[in-house]
């Protein structure tokens, strides 16, 4: 077991990052005096195969628990789902007080985080992420949105959760293409600080994608304390810091919006991405030698993909010109200098993107 | 012009309690620096008095307005209310950084605090309450809500203005009846913390009530540093203080419900809770002599009702026993000792709040 601290004051929390069969969950609740009912939003895949072991962990220390499923994709993340699911809440809310649990991956983390920060003005809520991808990334540091029609993630707050515990087996259920989707974001870590997880994922790759318990304890904790770094530093997204976490997102956001999301995962998308920030950075000169090939060859170990074959070039840049990144007509983005280190600039010639663009697509 | 400063730390902000024409809000505003665009939350009456001044004070410093209105009913506070107005601002918000303005009365205050707590995890907004009732009480603290179906105020957030702009000159154009309704909150913290306060309502109520420029400044200054000090120590509601507030309101809640929330303003309903409030700490044998008369006549001098009169009991006591401050069964309500001090107990003798209710009844 390890644990990372987010440090913010009042609004502190670990990260536990454990293996194993939930046992110590309950005495983590217990200590953390949340509540006697436990309101759990989950997936009804996650629900059938983890449910009970979770129940049972929560009666040792005397607290109930209320599952409710939603379904695991972006629809889930609307005002439909988040009144439905309020009004059911507030329907067992009586006697006991009550806190929220997120068991899932990032939709799942997104509702209930929104829910836990405005139902009667805010209530405790712990993170029980089950994919990769939320375990080294979405379910630390407390954004939180839903959809509305008129944008993704439009409404939302900065709602800091009491707990995260991140199990590594819960990862063992996990299709292969969803582990590289969050492999995508360990990677991220790497290029944009951490040269020697880089470094790690270079030489242990194989034990990575295979699953095998140390290796993954040993990234997941990596990830989890650069992402308790920069939250715990920039906690609402106002001194620059935060903003490297968008390495690989400036394109690969307009890649997901260019393909409705769908063939293509976020990891996927993140990966392309990264390439492509990688290749501006390479065009502008400031780019140290050999870090390009580093980059792709890691991503091709891992079975994440370099390019955007078969994707049209036009809704691409469409949607990047869309994109919240895009400031007052300039590209602002996120770019690596080397292994463990990049910059935020905001002066990219239109000309550059296009052309890695094209070549991203080609 | 009187300043009153909300103490929370980086969260802190003035209440700014003045006369006269806008002419400094725009200095203020350039001096808080929120952004160039203006989206402002108002309603048709009173966007036809003001908005023409505001808008000319905002240009003064460069600012752009965007007025919105919304009916200045409870049904503005719900969800298409919410949704409808929130797609509203991100058709406008493009270029210019922007902030939000609330510029009503409760309804609008708390619809606007709660997009700005939300809108895109967070946007700058500032109150310019245009009723007594919001200059002394719900502008001040950062309550935001909004209504669903299943509850009042069952979503909202913590989330702190960056400026209490309170002019006394919008107050000339509300009714008699919503001053009476604003002046039983100054009453109710005169009672709870203030006894100055109470002895100068006694005084001067006359002055109060007929307008005078003077007496209001006075009594929203010293009710605005009273709530403002009350926030600064129990922001979120945790430790206990920001209770005291609710004197008046548990029986005057139990109004409001059992009566639809026709025929009675909030200040009236709150007029009768903080009589029955009185009569049951009497009951008790916790209140000084003479408390109870005094209460009453300071009441009826400013004409607000002390007997809930021709209100059938039994929807009363059900709305009551739905109520949040019924906690586990039993009664807990803010009783007064004295003028100036109150007590928080959760051990009231159902016996006794139904006897006084049927006496406020009869």
């Amino acid at each position: 077991m390890k644990i990372v601290n987010v440090q913010l004051q009042n609004r502190s929390y670990p990260v536990i990052i454990n293996t194993g069969n939930f046992q110590n969950l309950g005495r983590h609740l217990h200590s953390l005096d949340l509540g006697g009912d436990a309101f759990i939003i989950s997936n009804l895949r996650i629900c059938k195969l983890y449910g009970t072991k979770i129940k049972k962990a929560l009666q040792k220390s005397k607290i109930r628990s209320y599952f409710h499923n939603v379904k695991d994709t972006e629809a889930s993340k609307s005002i439909s789902a988040y009144i439905k699911t309020i009004t059911k809440i507030s329907k067992i809310d009586t006697q006991k007080r009550l806190f929220l649990v997120a068991l899932g991956g990032g939709v799942v983390g997104d509702l209930c985080g929104f829910i836990a920060a405005t139902y009667k003005r805010g209530v405790p809520y712990i993170q029980i992420p089950t994919t990769l991808l939320a375990q080294v990334d979405s379910a630390i540091g407390g954004k939180t949105a839903i959809d509305l029609p008129s944008g993704k993630n439009l409404i939302g707050a900065f709602f800091q959760p009491r707990l995260v515990y991140s199990n590594i087996s819960l990862l063992n259920s996990l299709p292969q293409r969803q582990i590289r989707s969050g492999l995508a974001e360990v990677v991220k870590y790497g290029v944009i600080v951490d040269d020697r997880l880089f470094r790690y994922l270079e030489n242990n790759w194989k034990r990575v994608a295979g699953l095998d318990k140390n290796s993954l304890t040993y990234i997941i904790s990596a990830a989890s304390a650069i992402k308790a770094k920069i939250v715990a530093y920039d906690e609402r997204e106002t001194k620059g810091l935060r903003t490297i976490l968008n390495f690989g997102h400036t394109i690969g956001h307009a890649l997901e919006t260019a393909t409705k999301y769908s063939h293509i995962t976020h990891g996927e998308a993140i990966s392309i991405g990264m390439v492509g920030a990688a290749e501006i950075a390479r065009e502008l000169g400031i780019l140290s030698p050999n870090t390009l090939p580093r980059i792709t060859s890691l991503l091709k170990a891992l079975k994440l993909p370099v390019k955007a074959s078969g994707i049209h070039l036009q809704p691409i840049l469409n949607a990047f010109a869309r994109d919240k990144k895009f400031i007052h007509g300039r590209i602002r983005m996120v770019l690596p200098t080397k292994i463990g280190h990049v910059i935020v600039t905001a002066d990219i010639p239109l000309k550059v993107v296009k052309k890695v663009i094209k070549k991203l697509a080609g």
